[in-house]
C-alpha cells in the first residue's frame, strides 16, 4: 500500500468521508487512491475558493472535518480568503496539500514555493510528512487537530514522493479532547451580574447559538430579563418559530453603538467581545459603551451548553419558559422591489428545517427581524468579512445535508468571488436555491467611505465602488455553469420564481435586480 | 494632505501610473485620493487573482510596476496565486494592502489578519507603514525596491488611520541600481566553450529573449553552430518571421530529456538551469543529460544584452547574420478541429505586432511551431505554473499596449479560475481576442496521472479530471460579463470568428470545441 492510500484508508477509518477537491500533478496518487477505497466523496471545485468554503459549510453543519485537496502553494493561496472565513467560524478543516517530491524541491521547479510558510497564518496544526510510513500518522494527528474544540484548521502538506511510495500504514484517528465546562467561578459571576438588578447582554456564539444551549440562555434571559445577542459574524444560529430569539448585533457602527449603550453589562458565551468591523475616525473601536462591564462566561473551546445550563440553574432558571419566537404573518408583498419587500417574501417561503446562508450585505439588512416569525431554519453568514463565501459555503451545507433545503441569499458583488461554485452544485444536484441580489455595486463601499470620512466619492472613486459598467447578466453566468436561473424585476416575479425554485430538485438561481 | 494622497502623488510623480484594484474600506482614502490627483488610471477587478495577473501582464510588456490596490489578508490571499506566477517571470509590482487602523488591530475584528505573514513568501521588499508622514517615502522605497533588476514584488502594507492621518509628505522615488554586465570570467568560459567543438545550448530567459540580445544570441549560434532554447516557462520572447528563432523547451518530461541529450554543454543566460516540471518515478528531476556542463553566463539581475554583446565579441560574431525565421505559408486549414489545423489558423491570423498570451496547456502544443513563421509578435505564457493565469495577464497587457492587438489562447480549465478578468476586459473597452479550447477536462492531468505511475483512473479519479458533466459554456460564461462571444465547432467557423475578433474594436471570445 502506499502513502496516498493508506492517508485515504485512514482518514475514512477515522470518520472523514467527505473531499473537496482542485488538485493537480502532485495530488494524482490521491485521487487514484479515491478509486480502490470506499467511503470517501470527492466532490470537484473549478477553484480552490469554492474548494475551502464548502469545507467550511460542511463543518459548520456537521461540526466534522471535510478534507481540502490542493495543489501547492498557489492552490493554497487561491482557498486562502475562506480559509480565514472558517477559521473565524471555528470550523474543522483538514487541507491535504500535495508538494513536490522531497528530492525534487531543490531544484526550485515553476510551482516551488513555500507551502509552510503560506498555510501557517491559518492553520493550527501544520506538518509536512516526511515518508510513506509516516503519513497514515500524520493523517489521523491532523483529523484529531482539527476536532479539537472549538474546531480548527489542520494543514497536512504531503510531499509527492511520500504519497507514490510503498510502505503506508492505515492509523487510527486519535479521539480528541471533550469540551470542558468553564470553571465554577465563571459561572458564579455570570449568576451574581444576572441577579444584580443591572441590565445585561448576553452576547452567544458558536454551539451557544444552538438545542439545548439556546433554551438555556431562553430561560435565562426569561428568568432575569436580559437580552440575547449573537454576533454580527456568526457562523450558524437557529432560528425561527418556536426557538428562542436572538438578536444580531448590527454591522453599522452607530446602530451598534445605539443598541449597546442601555448595557452596563455583558456576558460572553463563546464569543468574543464585540468591536467595530472596521476602525472609523473619531469613533470608538469597541461598541460597547464606556465601563461596560464584560465577562467571559466560556470560552469558545468550553462545553456552552453546559456552562449557561449551569447559570440557569444558578439563577434558578432551570425551568422557567422562556420567550420563544411566534410565527409571524405571511401574506407576501407584491409590487416594486423594496428591501422590506425582497426581506417579506423570503420570510414567507423559507422552507422547513431549510438552511439559510446569508451573504447579502446591503440588500439583506432586514431580513432577520422578517424572518424570525418564520418556520425553524439554520442561518450562516460570513464570519471572517472576507466576501465570496456564500456559494461554496452552500455547496458544504448541501452535501453535508443533503434532505435540507439550502437557500442561498447572495451580494452580486460577493457572487462575483467564486461564482465557479455553481458548476459544483450543478454537477452535484445538489438542492440549492440562490438569489443574487444585483444592485449593480459594491454598495456598502459607498457608505463606507463617508463613515471613514473620505468624502463625496468622484467619477474614478465612483468606478472603484460600483460593478455595472456593464452590468452583469447572472442569468447568463449561471445557465453557462449547468445551473436554471431566473430573472426577477418586482417582488410577484420573485415570489413566483423563489417558490418555484424552492420546490425544484437540484440548484437554480435567482437574479432579483435592485 | 493626507497619508493616502501622498502616497498616490508619490506613485504618479515617480512613473506609476496605473493601479489594478479590489478596494474595500480599509482603502476608501487611496480610493478617495484618485479624484484629486491626476495621472493614475485605477482598473477594477472583480477578484484579487485578475488583479495581480494583470499587473504581471502590464509589467511584462513595459518594464515597469503597475499597482495592485488589496484588502487586507484575505484580498492578498485571493491574488497570490498570481503574484507566485509574476514572482517567476521577475514581474515589478508594487503590491498597496490596506490593514485595520493600527489602534484597532489589537481588537482582533473579523477581517484581521497576519498581512505580512501571508505577503512574504512572494514578497521581496515587504513594510507595513507606521504613520501619515512615512507613507510617501515608503512609496517610494516600494517602486525603488520594484524596480530593482530584474524585477521583483513590492509590498506596502497601509494601516487605515495612516491613509487617513493628515501629514503625508510627498517623496522622490529614488533610481533603482542599473543591471550590470556578468563578470569577464564568466564570459571568457562561455566563448571557451562555444569554441570547443562540443554542441552547445544556450538557454535564454528574461530580457535575453527580446530585441538586441536576442539578435546577439542568434548571432552567437550562427558563428558557433550552439542551438537557442527558451525556459518552458518563459514571460515574454519576441518572435515571428525576420526574428532569431528560439525553441522552447518542451513540458513533458521524456521529450525534454530527449531534446537536450545531445548536448554536453549548456550556457545559462538569465535563466535557471532546466529541470522537470514535476518529479516523476524513476525519471530524473534535471533534464539536462547526466553530465552537462552548465555554464551561468549570466543571471536574471545581469544586463543581458552586454553578456551576449560581449560574448558575441569574444566569438567574433558581432557582425556574423543570424539566422532568422522565414514566413510561413499561410494557407489555413478547414474542416475538423484537430491540434495541428487550429494552430495552423492561429498562424495564419496573428496579427503584426499582437501580443499573444498562450496558456493553452495540452490544446497549444503545438502552437509555438507552427507560429514561428508568422508575423512578429510577442509571446507570453505562465511562468509558475499556477493555471489561470492569461485572461489576467491579457489585461495587463492590453492596459499597458493599447495601440497592440492581445490574442489570448486560453484553456476552459484554466480560464475557470479567473474568468472575472473578462468583465475587466470589457468595462475598459481592451482589445482582446480570447480563444477558449474547450476539451472539458483538465486534459494534462490525464497523462500526469499515467507519468506519475498511478495507474489507470477509475471512475471517482476521473471525475476529479474532467469538468464536463456539466459543460461549461463559456458564450454564456462570456456574454454574462458584457463581452461578446461566439461558438466554434470545426475550423472554418473557427477561422471566420478569429478574424472577426481580431478587426473588432474591443474584447470578443471565441470558443472552440475539441
Amino acid at each position: 500500500m502506499n502513502g496516498a492510500e493508506s492517508l485515504v484508508r485512514t482518514f475514512v477509518g477515522g470518520g472523514v468521508n467527505v473531499c473537496f477537491a482542485n488538485p493537480g500533478t502532485s495530488e494524482m496518487h490521491f485521487v487514484a487512491a479515491l478509486d480502490r477505497v470506499e467511503g470517501m466523496r470527492c466532490v470537484l471545485g473549478l477553484f480552490e475558493g469554492v474548494v475551502t468554503g464548502a469545507a467550511d459549510g460542511y463543518a459548520r453543519m456537521t461540526g466534522n472535518p471535510a478534507l481540502t485537496l490542493l495543489h501547492l502553494a498557489p492552490g493554497l493561496g487561491n482557498g486562502l480568503a475562506n480559509l480565514h472565513n472558517a477559521s473565524r467560524a471555528h470550523s474543522p478543516i483538514v487541507n491535504v496539500i500535495g508538494d513536490h517530491a522531497t528530492y525534487h524541491k531543490q531544484y526550485d521547479a515553476p510551482l516551488n514555493g513555500d507551502i509552510e510558510a503560506v498555510a501557517r497564518p491559518y492553520s493550527k496544526w501544520l506538518r509536512t510528512s516526511t515518508g510513506a510510513a509516516d503519513i497514515g500518522r500524520d493523517g489521523a494527528e491532523a483529523v484529531a487537530a482539527a476536532r479539537t474544540p472549538p474546531g480548527q484548521i489542520a494543514t497536512l502538506i504531503l510531499p509527492a514522493d511520500t504519497a507514490w511510495s510503498e510502505g503506508g500504514e492505515v492509523a487510527k484517528v486519535p479521539s480528541p479532547p471533550l469540551p470542558q465546562p468553564p470553571p465554577e467561578e465563571a459561572v458564579d459571576t455570570a449568576a451574581r451580574l444576572l441577579r444584580n438588578g443591572r441590565p445585561t447582554a448576553i452576547l452567544l456564539g458558536g454551539a451557544a447559538l444552538r438545542g439545548d444551549a439556546l433554551l438555556s440562555a431562553g430561560r435565562i434571559a426569561a428568568a432575569c430579563g436580559a437580552t440575547l445577542f449573537a454576533s454580527y459574524s456568526v457562523a450558524r444560529m437557529e432560528r425561527g418559530v418556536g426557538r428562542v430569539a436572538v438578536e444580531r448585533i448590527p454591522y453599522v457602527i452607530d446602530q451598534a453603538l445605539a443598541r449597546l449603550a442601555g448595557f452596563p453589562q455583558m456576558i460572553l458565551v463563546g464569543a468574543p467581545p464585540p468591536v467595530a468591523f472596521f476602525a472609523y475616525p473619531e469613533k470608538p473601536s469597541v461598541v460597547t459603551p464606556a465601563g461596560c462591564e464584560i465577562h467571559r462566561l466560556a470560552e469558545p473551546q468550553h462545553d456552552l451548553a453546559a456552562a449557561l445550563a449551569a447559570v440557569a440553574e444558578a439563577v434558578g432558571a432551570a425551568r422557567t419558559p422562556p420567550v420563544l419566537s411566534e410565527r409571524a404573518s405571511t401574506a407576501p408583498p407584491t409590487g416594486k422591489v423594496t428591501l422590506p419587500g425582497l426581506a417579506a417574501v423570503i420570510a414567507a417561503l423559507i422552507p422547513e428545517d431549510a438552511i439559510v446562508i446569508d451573504e447579502s450585505v446591503t440588500s439583506g439588512r432586514g431580513l432577520l427581524p422578517a424572518t424570525s416569525g418564520s418556520v425553524p431554519h439554520d442561518w450562516l453568514v460570513n464570519t471572517g468579512g472576507s466576501i465570496g463565501i456564500a456559494l461554496p459555503l452552500a455547496v458544504g451545507a448541501a452535501v453535508a445535508c443533503p434532505d435540507r433545503r439550502v437557500l442561498c441569499l447572495e451580494a452580486d458583488g460577493s457572487g462575483m468571488y467564486t461564482l465557479q461554485a455553481l458548476w459544483t452544485m450543478a454537477r452535484e444536484g445538489l438542492n440549492v436555491t440562490t438569489v443574487v441580489f444585483a444592485n449593480r455595486s459594491y454598495n456598502i463601499l459607498k457608505s463606507e467611505l463617508a463613515n471613514v470620512g473620505a468624502g463625496n466619492p468622484g467619477r474614478k472613486a465612483l468606478d472603484m465602488l460600483e460593478i455595472g459598467h456593464p452590468d452583469l447578466d447572472w442569468c447568463r453566468l449561471t445557465t453557462g455553469m449547468g445551473v436554471p436561473a431566473s430573472l426577477a424585476t418586482d417582488l410577484d416575479s420573485f415570489h413566483a420564481a423563489l417558490a418555484k425554485g424552492l420546490r425544484t430538485d437540484g440548484p437554480t438561481l435567482i437574479e432579483l435586480v435592485l
